[in-house]
C-alpha cells in the first residue's frame, strides 16, 4: 500500500470508530434511558475509544485525542524559585503526592478538525528521560500514523514540546505535516544574537532549536498570536514561561477546550499556588501573570482545560479556592 | 489447551509482566534519576500494564487490578433521599459533572495475593444496563481468564455487585471459584420470612440473590466480618447500605489498600456530602453513621481507598474539608 492511500482508509477507519463510538455517547440523553437497544451491549466491547495511553474527548465535531508520552522524575527540591522546599513539599503531601521526586507527566494533543489531522506540541521523542517517548506508541495505538497529520502547531519550543519533530538520527518524523510556530518564539530562539547573549547553561535549548527547526526552516509558518492556525483552533499569547509560549482555543459550536501547554507545571504545586514560579518559567513574573489570567478565565467561564503537565490524560476544569485556584480533573469515560 | 495447563501459563504470563512493570516503577527511587538503564526506555512500549478498562495498582507485594464495568445513567431527580435537588444540582455543578443525569460507574478488583487470584465484587454480569457489563472485556484484557479465578469475596447482594457470578441463561461465570459472603448478608437476603415481609417492590432483591447463589449454596463460605478471608485481605463490618455490607482491608507489610464498596455512591455527592443518603442505603442513618466513621479514618490515616462507585480507576484518598471530606484521585501512571 502506498502512502497516498494508506492515508485516507486509515483516516476513514478512524472517522467510522469515531462515528460509532460518538453514537454511544448519546446514551448521556435521558431520553434513551428507557430506550437503550441492545445492539449498544456490543458496541463497546467491539469499540473501546480509550487506550492507556490515549484519550478522546469531543469539542462539538472536532475530535481531540489527548496523546501521553511517559513521564520524567523530578526532584521537588529547587523545583520552585520563589518557595520554600517545606512549603512544596507540604503542597505535595495534601495532593497525597510524593515529596521527595515526583512524575512530571507530558501530553500532547491530536486534534480532528475539518478533515485535518492537527498535532498541538509533538513530546519528546526519542530524546527524553527514559520513562518518557511513549507518544509514538500511543499515538499508533490510538489508530493514527505518522504520515496522516497534515499540521502541527507548537505552543513553546521546550525540547520536551518540538523534539518528537525530529529523531535524534535527524530525520524528521512527519515528513507531510505542515509546521507552525508562535513567530515570537521563533524569533527568540533562533536569533543567533540572543544565543550568543545566553550563559552556557542556557545555550543547549537555542541549539536545540537549531537541530529541530533548521532542516526544514523555510517552510516552517509562523503565525502571530491570535491568529487562527487551524479550522477551528485560535491561538492567544501566554507569554513569560517562555518569549512566545502560546496557547489554543480549539471550539466547534458552542463547546469549547483550552489547551493551555505550560501555563503551569504540576496543577497540585501550581494551580494551587498560582504565584509560584517553576525553575522553566523564563520570566516568572509575566508568567505568574499569565497564569492567573487563564486561569481566572477558565473558573469564571468554566472552560475545560487541557495542560501539558497535569496528571494523564491532563484534562479538566478550574475552581477558585482560596487565594488559588483547584483543578477538578474530568471523569473518566470510556466513550467520548 | 485444557483449562488445567491454561491456567498455570497464563498466570506465569502474568507474573511476568507483572515483574517487568514493577521493575520499571522502581525508577521512582530517586538514585535512579541518573543512572536509568537504556533497556526501560524499551520496557514501556513493550509491556503496558494499564488497559482502558483496567488499572493496576501494587500494595507491597499484592498487585490490585481494578477492572471497570461500564456504568448505568441515573437521573439524579429522587436520587439523593435527604437533600433537595437543587442542592444535588449544585453539587455536580461544583464538580463539573451533569446536573441532570450523570454516569453510575462500576469498579471490582482482582487481587493477586499469595499465589491466589481473587475477585472482590463481580459487576453487572450480563444483567445490567447496556453501557454496563464490560467487566469480562476488561478482564481479559488485562490477561486474566475466569478459570484462573480462586475465590471470590462479595461485599454485598446488590445486582451490580454480584450478577457478574452468573450468567442471565444460569450457567456459572467462575467454575472453579470458592465463593465468600459476609454471613449476615446471606443471612438477609436469603431469609425466606425476611422475603415475604418484604414490600412487593423490595422482593426483586431478595429473588435475584436466590437466582445467583441458590444454585452453589452448600459450597458458599460465610466469613464473621472482621475475619481474614484471603491472605492480605481482611473484612470489616460496614453495615447500613445493606444489613451486612462490608469493607475490605488489603495489606501486604506497611502498605494498604481499602475496598470500600458502597460506603458512598458518586464522590462529588456522597464523600463531599457524608450525611446525604442515597437511595439504595436501606438503613440510612446507619449507612451515615458507618460512611463518617470510614471516610474520617481514611483522612486522618491517609489510607488510599478504591471505591465502587467513583470515576474509573475508582481509587484515591480522602481529605477533610469544611464539614465533608474531598476525594482526591491518584495520579493515572503508565506502571504501577
Amino acid at each position: 500500500m502506498t502512502e497516498d492511500t494508506a492515508k485516507p482508509s486509515r483516516r476513514t477507519s478512524i472517522d467510522r470508530r469515531l462515528a460509532l463510538a460518538a453514537g454511544a455517547a448519546t446514551l448521556a440523553a435521558p431520553a434513551l434511558l428507557a430506550a437503550a437497544t441492545p445492539a449498544l451491549a456490543v458496541t463497546p466491547v467491539q469499540m473501546p475509544a480509550q487506550g492507556p495511553g490515549f484519550y478522546r474527548t469531543k469539542v462539538g465535531d472536532i475530535t481531540v485525542t489527548a496523546v501521553h508520552d511517559g513521564f520524567a522524575l523530578r526532584p521537588l527540591e529547587g523545583f520552585v524559585r520563589n518557595a520554600p522546599l517545606g512549603d512544596v513539599q507540604e503542597a505535595m503531601k495534601k495532593a497525597f503526592l510524593p515529596t521527595t521526586a515526583f512524575q512530571n507527566t507530558f501530553t500532547a494533543l491530536v486534534v480532528q478538525t475539518g478533515g485535518k489531522i492537527v498535532l498541538i506540541d509533538t513530546g519528546n521523542g526519542n530524546t527524553g528521560a527514559p520513562t518518557s517517548g511513549t507518544w509514538m506508541q500511543n499515538f499508533r495505538a490510538a489508530g493514527f500514523a505518522p504520515e496522516m497529520v497534515d499540521q502541527i502547531i507548537i505552543s513553546h519550543f521546550h525540547g520536551d514540546h518540538i523534539n518528537g519533530l525530529r529523531f535524534k538520527d535527524g530525520t524528521s518524523a512527519f515528513t507531510k505535516a505542515e509546521i507552525s510556530v508562535p513567530a515570537p518564539e521563533w524569533d527568540f530562539w533562533m536569533s543567533d544574537e540572543r544565543m550568543n547573549q545566553a550563559p552556557d547553561a542556557a545555550r543547549g535549548g537555542f541549539q536545540n532549536a537549531r537541530r529541530v527547526f533548521q532542516p526544514v526552516a523555510a517552510q516552517v509558518k509562523r503565525f502571530a498570536p491570535g491568529a487562527e492556525v487551524a479550522p477551528g483552533i485560535t491561538s492567544f499569547a501566554a507569554h513569560g514561561h517562555t518569549p512566545g509560549h502560546t496557547i489554543f482555543g480549539i471550539s466547534s459550536g458552542n463547546a469549547r477546550l483550552m489547551f493551555v501547554a505550560d501555563i503551569t507545571n504540576h496543577p497540585a504545586l501550581f494551580v494551587r499556588n498560582p504565584d509560584w514560579a517553576v525553575i522553566f518559567d523564563q520570566d516568572a513574573d509575566m508568567a505568574r501573570q499569565t497564569r492567573r489570567r487563564v486561569l481566572d478565565m477558565a473558573a469564571s467561564e468554566r472552560t475545560q482545560l487541557a495542560f501539558y503537565h497535569a496528571p494523564f490524560p491532563a484534562t479538566g476544569f478550574i475552581a477558585k479556592e482560596g487565594n488559588g485556584y483547584e483543578f477538578v480533573p474530568v471523569q473518566w469515560t470510556q466513550w467520548p
